[in-house]
């Protein structure tokens, strides 16, 4: 097995994912900044797997200023936060992760504990998010497992696997999990056009967990669908607004749509952190654009010609009536969103 | 400009499709075998194009054989029809092209005509099938400019430009004739992996015209619609039906069915060889499987692990439903398209 990401002695060590799957090596982040940079470049990436990387970030910065006066090291732990927390706009688990470490240091502050204390504090809040999050994607696996038939093939977008997470993944949870209840599952994985997370990461771990997978471009989904070769589509989520609109990478939406037109369902899967209540619907979620040159380059060769104008928005937003279901560690939403999200959320014990 | 495909003194030359836009060279073929090849390959590309290429193809090898005694002239002849009409399954106007051409020779041999006649009598037969197929392109973009609103953003699939055609182009015909009509036009390619028509030809054909283009990866269509971005979507066929379904290159489907969510028209443009009144519906249109390693691939560039399975269907079939018109050079059908398509194809001469 791979680890996506974890706190090392010296570090935050994470699988680099700009190399997979030609290489498969591993990063050691020794700053804030590092981790900063590491999500920035998506050598990191995936909505829940950014959150732990922040959270060790913050924790990291804070062992490394544990020294300094309570004053210097307030100073240092907001900038590291600030630094971290604005790496990447669209998914909210990023400022969820470091509001909760932010949250934390003020609970130890407030309980007299000095900058080690603290920073003890953090890197323990840090690991209970890890923890958390691979906790919350096999319960997401086995809640989902339910919706898929005994024998089926499963459509998925970019990569919301292990890789994404802290370990198991969250729609790619849901495979493994059918999979382990004896379910007869083959996936079917979008290459996720520009950066190729579906060909190089989706591919890559499925074929290591020796689950069936047969790779396709983007614009091959809908032709599959309307041979009724595909029982349901799986997908994370960077952002849930609290109406149940869903931000998640380019190229979902029309998937969705598609699967309305012939009646597939459409389940999206990811953790509660992922639910953003403060948003109330998905035109409020902001969405990050990236550098054109992932359009006009392929693994850094050029694909069109010099002086082209491109367009890289990097996630799109599935309204809610396209959304059958949202698999959560607490159970599965189904519409209205608005009150089953609100209802789980409010729900203090895991089931 | 360019010439995508000529008959020179020593075979038919075209514009290698395959390397552009980083190069621009092209490929001299001098026997059938080698135009065969040539269209198999994607050296020469679109389905007009290759109709055009098909029969100078023909023509070359008539005049190659024109020494030999009839008997022999004759095998050549129908050794390569059938080597060139069975180098791609999908457009039509392959098939209709080669019919033609033997057609000709037909009537050469009849008027009693010897090999050299036949074979002279087919050089012009093809020049005919290259003038009409640029002066159709011409006609297709006159009819089309009418739908295209003064200003507009036109989105497309693929490339359906000159490129594609004897020059002018189908799809792109429409958006060049809309240009010189005064219209203020837009246009936004899709890159169409796996092969990158869209990024590589269209983007280049369009730039080198003037006309203000932005690449976009073929996820990304989706979302534009939804924000009201997109005036009308147009597109070429390499097949149309009896009854108006439409195969194209894969990802014209979810175009459509997308375009119809957001009440946007969807466009064919394309010549009425095209059409294939022998086929009743789409379904019954063969869809050519190409080699898996065009998805795992980019450029040459492995972009999936080893050991991946991938599908690699080149066309898929768009519902005449969701085709709000076709354009050809005989002026725009429209729904039923049975009896559309039928009128124009029975009608002498082009109005």
């Amino acid at each position: 097995m791979f680890t996506t990401v974890e706190r090392t002695a010296r570090g935050v060590r994470v699988l680099d994912q700009r190399k997979l799957p030609l290489e498969e090596v591993y990063a050691e982040l020794e700053t804030a900044e590092q981790v900063a940079d590491a999500i920035r470049s998506l050598t990191v990436r995936g909505a829940p797997a950014i959150g732990v990387a922040a959270a060790f970030g913050v924790a990291l910065e804070a062992t490394l200023a544990s020294d300094l006066d309570a004053e210097a090291f307030d100073r240092k732990l907001e900038q590291a936060a600030a630094t971290i927390g604005a790496a990447r706009p669209t998914a909210v688990n990023l400022s969820w992760a470091v509001g909760r470490m932010l949250a934390e240091a003020a609970r130890a502050r407030a309980a007299g504990l000095d900058p080690r204390g603290i920073a003890a504090s953090l890197e323990d809040e840090a690991l209970r998010i890890r923890d958390e999050d691979l906790d919350a994607c096999r319960r997401i696996g086995r809640h989902g497992a339910e919706l898929v038939p005994g024998r089926a093939t499963i459509l998925t977008h970019c990569n919301a696997g292990g890789l994404a997470t802290a370990g198991y993944g969250t729609a790619l949870g849901v495979v493994r999990a059918a999979r382990e209840a004896g379910k007869k599952v083959r996936v079917l994985a979008g290459e996720t056009r520009p950066l190729l997370q579906g060909a190089r990461l989706t591919a890559w771990e499925l074929l290591r967990d020796g689950i069936e997978t047969t790779l396709i471009t983007d614009g091959m989904a809908g032709s599959i669908l309307r041979r009724g070769e595909i029982d349901l589509v799986v997908v994370g989520a960077d952002r849930i607004a609290a109406n149940g609109d869903v931000a998640n990478k380019i190229g979902t939406y029309p998937l969705a749509v598609l699967a309305d037109a012939h009646r597939v369902p459409f389940y999206v899967a990811a953790p509660l952190s992922t639910v953003d209540p403060a948003c109330a619907d998905g035109d409020r979620i902001p969405i990050e654009e990236r550098d054109p040159s992932e359009v006009t380059e392929v693994l850094g060769a050029r694909i069109a010609p010099r002086g082209i104008v491109a367009r890289n928005p990097a996630f799109d937003v599935t309204p809610a009536r396209y959304v059958t279901a949202i698999v959560t560690e607490r159970g599965i939403a189904r519409p209205p969103y608005t009150r089953s999200l609100r209802a789980l959320l409010a729900a203090a014990v895991p089931p």
